[in-house]
């Protein structure tokens, strides 16, 4: 009777998806274009490995358990949280604001088909030849960036099951609904506003999400001074950190010539290219300005530097030329060194710069589309409608994720509160939320 | 004269293999076919990093370069082993025990030629229309798995030089013959036994190889208390075992859908999914299990849980709807985290958790062909046949693989030796096999 | 006004290629080459954390964040520096000694077309079926890799400017005007001279420069006592060297059968495994050599024949048989320990075996394929023709890479300075050159 009980529910038709059921005669085309998509989400998914990394090398031993197990985490909660209604409501059918179809994978879905021969219900995806699986795949690692790019901001003073918990909901409500408006099919789209791979949708939307995030939780204990000081907290693992910017440029080769979705070779080439350049360009200016204002070089501000290029070319990659995208990449390598101290000036603690590469270069990069673009950028005189369709956008996304994010973090410091206790914080988070160590065995310094 | 004879050793056929002969005309299904399986034999090559990161994190500092050692090497062993006679073993035509032909890559073969134009010595691959060097390289990097699981279980103790002897047999004689009764044209695989991608022949063999050598080389001293307790012993850098999980992650996305070895659009999505579904479920459900069970979440049962997803689903991948594949996993999750206290319950010392992670979900995922299975599964209606069959070839290949491991552990201990002294063990095995420290410059605590 | 003039500077032709417009419309050919172009370019592109992490793990903690920042940079300065004029040096059409067209990526150019078809001026590369955008792009990783080579060989004691002004002039003129001889058309190309994917133009060159730079520069302080003797200076983190290493053998993947810039089945299986064996072989071999010759089977001697392997195998992995990549494999791995020892001799000091790996082994795997290929080696019965005209091109670009290298290192010592003062290499560079720390919060031991 119970098995009975099982069988029944396991006869769900989201359970029971019969293998190799959604596509009948492959053609050529649909196969290289798999290929592509599932390869590059591959890279894409790596990038959890590359937020990890230098979350972790940028802040303190004490903390590393924590940060680790946030990072790790948080993409099993976003796979969960995508599938279950992010991804419905993100690419469902619906209206303009909000996605109302394909919870769990459901709903007819005729994919690979495209254009007008696509029947179902997801079809603000008809423009890409793969099956629907892939497009869930590929959809699933962008959600899942967007929900680590908080974690950094947050870090070494927030409650880990707190941290699930706004993931959970950021993946599950929070990213599909700003990402229907511009990718689902919703108004923004309607109005032409351009985001090729994210700069807004991903970057803008982490980014407003972890300022919420920082506002509620207040600054690390110590880091600003009675007076007005600021005390520097030293990140303890600059070959992690390195290592982790060196996984995150690599996926990004993933984030934005994948974002094609179709193995179109010039597209796929000139997109990776404006992404390296833009990446190079910022990892250059940016160390020129930390030389310049700090007195050397800072490692960290290289690394960020270069993300920070790589998050300003994220939206225009497809739309510019490669010159553009080396412009770009430079001013993304200023912006977040001054942003970096701009934030400390306000005291907002932001361990990793994740506001400073996220939000900032995310604004940034929707904008630089308006500016840059080859067909209707005002520096190749399309005026400024484009520029105003960019910040309309820009704003409207920001407004609505920093608000229903503020609403997220009340409702949880008012319920499972999201900070952790000063006596945990100054122990660090290793002991107090996982009772282990990140480095048993080896001799650190008491920290006063 | 001398050059004469040397000159008449690199004429023997396998070494001059003529470039470019095999393949007169590439079709462009040859073509797809085989940039799939080779990105994706990168992938599970890139799964040697995964697992000698996650085994030195979970280890201890002293013994660091020891482990590093065993896994970087023992694909280079693997490499000639498989190539040698192992590929022949497991895929040369031969009969239902054991394959006959085919050493050193020999014999006649047609391939990218499939089905019944194949001709050649390796029948048992006909169905995959890649070159053979293709075939090899992909079945390659699995082999090299196999070989790296028995690595964690039998850390910090073993003698080097044994641990190489171990793998060379391990991959040249005792997984290709398991293998060939599943994969190869064996007696399993004329009943229907089901391993999509290696469960039971990749997974569980490395896993019962595993568990023979932790009987025969006993527990690390101090581990298990002459009064019964069990001392914990935690693990030196979880920055590195966390990315080892993470590439670990990664690469399953070659292991399992590379199995196709085709470029087929709806099975690899499906497969990927699947894979990643399982993983985030284990992920998940062993955090909660270990949050309730140990009292908080241990970011080493939170790596587990996800590996346990993933070699739960190695063998379903291909058979199971994504539902199934989440159930799979939460089972997985539970598993691995009841299967790890067992083990100390039971005094088998098992420093990483491979045999609760590698052994416990390999045989439960190739059950679970039987119960989830789409097509034949007991919970979709096909009754018990299924389920049989698979129990029989997981507890046959066990056998198998148990009995002839145990042969070669007594014979190396016989001979060489398979443990290191006291002494050494006490001081490290970095001192003692490889004369040197992992961490120079660094002032590590005394182990008392 | 001025917004004028920064409309005119973004309207010229270099910044404002036209999205897509290289090519009209894509066959498949075109669509499968271009894939594996584009992701094994990729797989190279990783080798930056590959160095990267090898390099830090083999040196001191002290010097870690200088040698990060330097891998981490050099990428970013080889991006611009072949955009700007590097490509141009190496494959526009020019004379024999050297291109003469195509700054900036500008010039004519019909790409994808090619053969007859191809109207443009980089005839040199007439022969790949991608878009140009790809082309540069797998070209400039390859650029990259000849720049990182040298940081390792100069590490522990350059000033981080001076590395930044040689990496640029290696990129932007002397890589190129080698690389144009043997892979641009030039004179050496014109005899014959086979070298598949770069053991002399990528490996042999940033070898050269970096002997050039280690005899300018002069040993680390400290490295040889007055009365002849060596003192070790071990690595400070095995971990992440062991991984650079397995980055780079999975980056390798990208590098030699990438360089086939077709997706051609049988060539990229064969060359993908003969990487393979020649990697495991060089590290077998190595690691019984260091055995019986040090005593023990030391790690970086196993990760640095590894390397050996794979270097010495680039020239001919597209010309051999496996069995003969097993050989050149074995000699390779013997090569760099006793270059090794042979460097600290005669007291040429190299922290991470550079010089051994890629100088050594690129010389000799240049010449093996005048020994070992199967059309033409000196071993197949092909005479000596082939060899004298490996010899002549290893020798040229060997010669030619020194003079000039050893040129732009004398300028920049008479200039700006090369080397750091004797108290901040005792120190450490990470505090002198960044004004940070790797490491913070652990406690390290004192040097003495």
């Amino acid at each position: 009777m119970r098995r009975n009980v099982l069988v029944g529910l396991l006869l769900l038709p989201w359970i029971a998806t019969p293998a190799f059921a959604q596509e009948p005669s492959a053609d050529s085309k649909v196969v290289v274009d798999t290929l592509w998509v599932m390869i590059t989400a591959m890279l894409v998914f790596f990038m959890n490995a590359g937020f990890g990394m230098l979350e972790t090398g940028l802040c303190r031993a004490k903390n590393a358990v924590n940060i680790l197990s946030k990072n790790f985490i948080v993409f099993a909660v976003s796979s969960l949280a995508f599938w279950f209604v992010g991804f419905g409501l993100m690419f469902g059918d619906g209206n303009p604001l909000v996605g109302l179809t394909g919870w769990v994978l459901g709903g007819a879905d005729n994919s690979p088909a495209t254009g007008d021969s696509y029947q179902g219900v997801f079809s603000a995806l008809n423009w890409t030849g793969v099956p629907l699986f892939a497009k869930f795949f590929f959809q699933l690692v962008f959600a899942g960036t967007a929900a680590t790019i908080v974690s950094g901001a947050v870090a070494e003073r927030i409650k880990f099951i707190s941290f699930i918990a706004f993931s959970f909901v950021l993946v599950a409500v929070i990213y599909p609904v700003g990402g229907h408006w511009a990718w689902g099919g919703g108004w923004l789209a309607g109005r032409g506003f351009a985001d090729f791979a994210g700069s807004t949708v991903v970057h803008s939307i982490g980014g407003w999400a972890a300022l919420s995030g920082v506002l509620f939780l207040g600054a690390r204990t110590g880091k600003y001074l009675p007076g007005g000081g600021v005390r520097p907290i030293p990140g303890h693992n600059m070959g992690l950190a390195t290592l982790g910017a060196l996984i995150l440029w690599l996926g990004w080769f993933g984030f934005n010539p994948g974002s094609t979705m179709a193995a179109d070779p010039a597209a796929i080439a000139l997109v990776a290219l404006n992404t390296n350049m833009a990446a190079a360009a910022g990892c250059l200016s940016a160390a020129a300005v930390a030389w310049l204002a700090i007195g050397k070089p800072d490692l960290s501000m290289i690394l960020n530097g270069t993300l920070a290029g790589l998050v300003a070319i994220t939206a225009p990659c497809a739309y510019v030329g490669v010159g553009s995208s080396v412009i770009i990449g430079l001013i993304a390598g200023v912006l977040v060194v001054y942003a970096v101290l701009f934030f400390d000036k306000v005291r907002l603690d932001d361990p990793v710069g994740a506001l400073s590469v996220h939000l900032v270069n995310g604004v940034f990069g929707t904008l630089a589309v308006g500016l840059f673009a080859t067909d209707g950028g005002l520096f190749f005189g399309g005026g400024v409608s484009k520029l105003l369709v960019q910040l309309v956008g820009a704003a409207a996304v920001g407004a609505f994720v920093f608000v229903l994010s503020s609403v997220v973090w009340l409702t949880l410091r008012a319920t499972i509160g999201i900070r952790v206790s000063v006596e945990e914080e100054l122990e660090g988070l290793d002991a107090g939320e996982h009772g282990m160590e990140a480095y048993a065995g080896f001799v650190l310094e008491k920290e006063v």
